[in-house]
């Protein structure tokens, strides 16, 4: 009974009895974060594809799912005989299911989705590629409830304070910001429906999800008051006192939609379209006036305040002090003891997990070997990781959140020794990091600008990267946060001194191995001259690059200077937490070249 | 009767007349070019203001004028005493006068101008802003032409042939291509309302404008007719014979609005709302179906062609033949006889006029000495340029359309003995030019990802320029012709081989001195990689540059080896049509550093 066949066979006969002719599955959940819940992780159910990204289409005669790049050759084989066809786009093509859809939807016929689950950005960018096609929506459509009976349950997890030592700004403080910043924007009310807008304001943490310490809520910010739409057994008694003393009420998750609908009549309301859901977003549309734009919390936590950037600096010798040890261990155990993918990302984690303050992984690592490490996104299942062999590159993607700040940091080291041209490629990259990581550049340059300076020696050679060079990263919050990125892509976002932003050019030979090198820049204003206020990049992170992968005839006096400036730091900061063995090693791994 | 307050108190009993509270009067042509006619130059006429871009708006108690930075100093002398305020934007304020409308306007009051001159662009965004005024907007209002006497008539000038030896496409083949674009967007006519897109569609040129050799046409492109609207006199018997022969219809240039009208009901038509007017928007909108985009032809004329690309090496070798005989009698002549900036602008016009194929400048020259050279849009007046001291830096910045392409170079060089900060000013600008003279990059990069590399040395120095790195450069047409640019704007045109690109970085020290080093830089395939397909720069203009102005311990070993070559080729492909004396003197000027 419960093969994905029968599971699609159910709800073609649910679709026949609605008249829905096109049923869309996004993967998404109400707050259109990265990390769902179990609760929403709808296509893995139905289909046994366990990507995190992807839509499914299912009409009477097809049943097909369209992912990215990422997820091709994973798609292909766990939908193999699931009924459902993996869709690829062509080479060059970017085509998806909006494509299908356009392609075979008849004037009249029915297209249903479930509302909670699809941004309302989305939902227009489909509505106008069917504009001419005279079709109509149903979308408030859940046809999975009924059918999905072990359907895991919501997470329940305690908040959590995130004390003034950590956030360094009291709760009333960012609450009065936003709402002086809502005044300028002439909104009555601000919705948010990310989870980490709403932990940041109101200097809460949890454990809902896997990867990023936070709650499922909503919240409705007024001049007077705040509807915190949660859980209400989430949240102890300690804070919620704290809570009622503010204004802000605890009202239940489940009805935030009925509630903003009596609120909000005949006000403004400021939200973001990329973030709320279609649900949210037509409790609102009535009366009121809709004022669109990035949530007031999205921009200023992307500048960390000076207590942050202070904890971000202790985190990162704690961080980098897990990572050294991993290191250290895995050169003094590798050929001795059998060891794996995954058997690594568990001692890894073990390191992270001895350090003060750490809360857990920020994402899913990445430990690859060899061809493994030629895919960017690779994550080895559990116990069925890749041996580490005698000779090859292994590249480690890592990151923790702890109560002060969320890191993320990328080594490739060699396991024997490396050939010439992994030595060539590393080398090529560390320049692309290093020049970013120097750059200097006036207020108002956007990412966009600053990205070809860690492709050029790349490029130079006849290399590139198919993603961008750096994303936004959250203080105890997201691994990936923006708005800012570093990226060929038109994201009109300035860098700004106090942005926390990764830095990590690469490359990727299908087949043999990939290199990346990744540390986290703070942008910091340097000189103030007759043209304008200079920023500069602090790199933070804190952990040795391999010296033995570098072609130091590649390399120009700057570019030397700051590896060495950058592994005397290195040593600095982590010796007084080491091991004197660990100290030995780590001072010949940071020895000037 | 002339002054300028006459002229604005007759306006103003106009207006009332006919109920109009703001009347807008733009500084644009119906072709929405950068060059017009003195027919529409309305705004000189009436404000005694002759910058190039402006708007004015008259009401019954103000009268005012909007213009850029550029004409800020001139635009408050120019308007002294004209009844005409200039409206200054505070610093970093980008306020333009759609401000004071809608600070200003009052519910049921009346906004008029001359749809004519009025893109549909520049509509929308002023109607945008007033969304909720609740005014109204009368887009048919010319109350020039009956106040204007002696208002200067349309330009008269006969079309001339621009053959396939320089063309390289015959305009039948031409007509076939854009025609097949059509079809891949559905559309059944085209309306062209850019002068420089019908001159190359059709392979005619004309002296209609001071700086581009155009004639001021409308088009509209159907699958087995070209409707060119343009004065019938202008087209020799030859060329309307041969038009006959290709379903090209003459019709006049006054009647394009109503013929379109009737040409268009029920059909697709593609058209470009930045240069398509508001009363010939008007004319196609009723019962046809708008589809709004570039120009077929802008697209296409922007990648030039194998003969365009060849003409272009030999109208650079012309260029610089006239450009190193103006530096070598400059450098033999200074200081022994009198010198101002406009009669080296005439001097330098002298050399260019004495090269085939010669048809005029591609813009106003920019001859400027020491703190002229610090305003990036300088021209001296006639008959008042500032004098060519002993001491100093001089920059002189022109170009040419010649039958095989347009040129635009700068040069700057000292007049007596540069100082050190002028030495370091201009080997960072050259280090800037250089670098991005040598950058290789994927195909699918734009040109805002490019704009970084030719600042990186001055914003390491806390040094910049508020204008793009390069402007595209059309062929025997516009001076600055896009789509592509390589600037911090985000312009998403990708640089693709065969575009034609300027590369001007530059420093402005106010009061003191400006320095710009400008060449033009075509785009080319380089080699393809398994990463993609990658693309250069082919540096085409050919002059020296100044080796006493450079201090060369700034310079790495591949910049040194780029002007060194550089320098070799120019003397190569310059000397064989030099003089003797010319020649000693550009071996000097070129000898490596």
């Amino acid at each position: 009974m419960d093969f994905p066949e029968n599971k699609l066979n159910l709800l073609r006969s649910i679709m026949k009895g609605l008249g829905i002719d096109f049923y869309i599955i996004p993967s998404s959940d109400p707050h259109m974060g990265e990390y769902i819940p179990d609760f929403w992780k709808i296509i893995p159910w139905l289909t046994g594809f366990t990507g995190s990204a992807g839509t499914v289409i299912i009409t009477e005669t097809f049943a097909g799912l369209w992912t990215d790049s990422r997820y091709f050759i994973q798609a292909e084989k766990q939908l193999a005989g699931s009924g459902f066809e993996f869709v690829k786009p062509g080479a060059f093509q970017r085509n998806d299911y909006k494509d299908y859809i356009s392609g075979n939807a008849k004037p009249g016929e029915k297209i249903g989705f479930d509302g909670r689950i699809f941004s309302l950005a989305a939902f227009r960018r489909l509505e106008k590629r069917m504009e001419e096609k005279m079709v109509s929506f149903e979308t408030n459509c859940d046809l999975i409830s009924s059918i999905w009976n072990d359907r895991p349950s919501l997470p329940f997890s305690s908040a959590f304070d995130h004390p003034v030592v950590f956030s360094g700004k009291e709760r009333s403080a960012k609450i009065s910001e936003v709402r002086a910043k809502m005044k300028e924007q002439n909104a009555d009310y601000h919705l948010i429906t990310s989870n980490d807008d709403i932990m940041w304001l109101l200097n809460i943490r949890g454990n809902d999800l896997k990867y990023s310490p936070l709650l499922l809520s909503f919240a409705l910010v007024g001049m007077d008051q705040i509807l915190l739409f949660i859980d209400e057994a989430k949240i102890p008694l300690k804070l919620s006192s704290e809570f009622d003393r503010l204004g802000i009420a605890i009202l239940p998750y489940e009805e935030a939609s009925a509630i903003i609908t009596s609120i909000t009549e005949g006000h403004s309301v400021l939200f973001n379209p990329q973030t709320t859901s279609i649900e949210l977003y037509n409790s609102i549309s009535g009366n009121s006036k809709p004022i669109e734009d990035l949530t007031i919390p999205a921009r200023l936590k992307s500048i960390k305040n000076k207590t942050e950037i202070g904890n971000i600096a202790g985190t990162m010798v704690k961080d980098g002090v897990a990572l050294t040890k991993f290191f250290y261990w895995f050169d003094s155990n590798h050929g001795r003891e059998p060891m794996t993918e995954d058997s690594l990302t568990v001692q890894l984690f073990e390191f992270r997990a001895q350090q003060e303050h750490f809360l857990g992984s920020s994402f899913a690592t990445i430990t690859a070997f060899n061809e493994n490490s030629a895919l960017p996104h690779y994550t080895a299942g559990e116990g069925s990781g890749a041996e580490i062999g005698e000779r090859g590159l292994l590249l480690v993607d890592s990151g923790g959140h702890y109560m002060g700040g969320t890191t993320d940091i990328t080594r490739t080291i060699p396991v024997g020794i490396p050939s010439a041209q992994q030595k060539k490629d590393f080398t090529l990259i560390l320049k692309g990091h290093i020049n970013l990581a120097l750059a200097k550049f006036p207020n108002g340059t956007r990412g966009y600008q600053l990205d070809f300076i860690a492709r050029r020696a790349m490029w130079g050679s006849g290399m590139n990267y198919a993603h961008g060079t750096g994303h936004g990263v959250g203080y105890c919050l997201n691994v990936h946060e923006g708005p800012q990125s570093i990226s060929p892509a038109d994201n009109k976002t300035t860098i700004e001194a106090g942005m926390l932003t990764s830095n990590e050019p690469a490359i990727y030979r299908e087949g043999e191995y990939g290199i990346r090198i990744e540390n986290l820049i703070l942008c910091y204003e340097d000189e103030e001259t007759e043209f304008g206020q200079f920023l500069r990049f602090d790199t933070v992170s804190l952990c040795y690059i391999e010296k033995s992968l570098i072609d130091k005839s590649i390399l120009d006096e700057k570019e030397v200077e700051w590896l060495n400036s950058y592994h005397s730091e290195v040593y600095d900061k982590l010796s007084p937490h080491l091991t004197a063995e660990e100290n030995i090693w780590l001072r010949e791994k940071t020895e000037p070249i």
